[in-house]
């Protein structure tokens, strides 16, 4: 796969849309945090959708080194300007998404 | 799946992606011309990729009833809507690679 198909994909892929959208819209947030906010999101998949953002480099993973850890995640510079692009395709998918039914409707018909 | 997932899977899928911007940029097209641009596609994977982007109401399909059938594709007005945000998110991705890269090497190194 050719890297940009890729970090499309890292970027569109179901829980990294939401984890992108939950960092932009309310800043820093713990691991415990975004899974209660990312409604079916398992552990393994949360871990491994922050892993995937952060080796790309939109996702900023902070360890405070205290007992027990203490580990937030933010969107880096970068991170934000592509949460940005995704909220906005998903946002026009979400507004226009009547019509889209619509159609599929008459379609079928 | 949620209707907009599903409508952001079919827009952002690996075929869906390059017809939207096929279309997009070079306008109306005959399958065969969309599949020749779009390398390595099956002919299988283009045809269910245009009846998807179809059934969500993006590519309009004009079947012209001579022998041999001459069948055309393009965007509907949303479909040049839809199109016009993925390639802009393409854009955006294709435009930060080096940094995106960059980045990746440092974490593993």
């Amino acid at each position: 796969m050719c890297p940009s198909r890729e970090v499309l994909q890292h970027l569109t892929s179901r829980w990294g849309v939401l984890v992108l959208v939950a960092l932009l819209l309310g800043g820093t947030h713990r691991f415990s945090e975004l899974r209660r906010k990312i409604d079916g999101v398992s552990e393994k998949m949360l871990a491994q959708t922050l892993q995937t953002l952060e080796a790309d480099g939109f996702v900023r993973r902070t360890a405070h080194p205290v007992v027990p850890p203490h580990v937030e995640y933010s969107l880096t510079r970068m991170g934000e300007e592509a949460a940005r692009q995704v909220a906005e395709l998903v946002d026009w998918i979400e507004g226009n998404l009547p019509r889209i039914l619509t159609g599929r409707e008459t379609t079928e018909a």
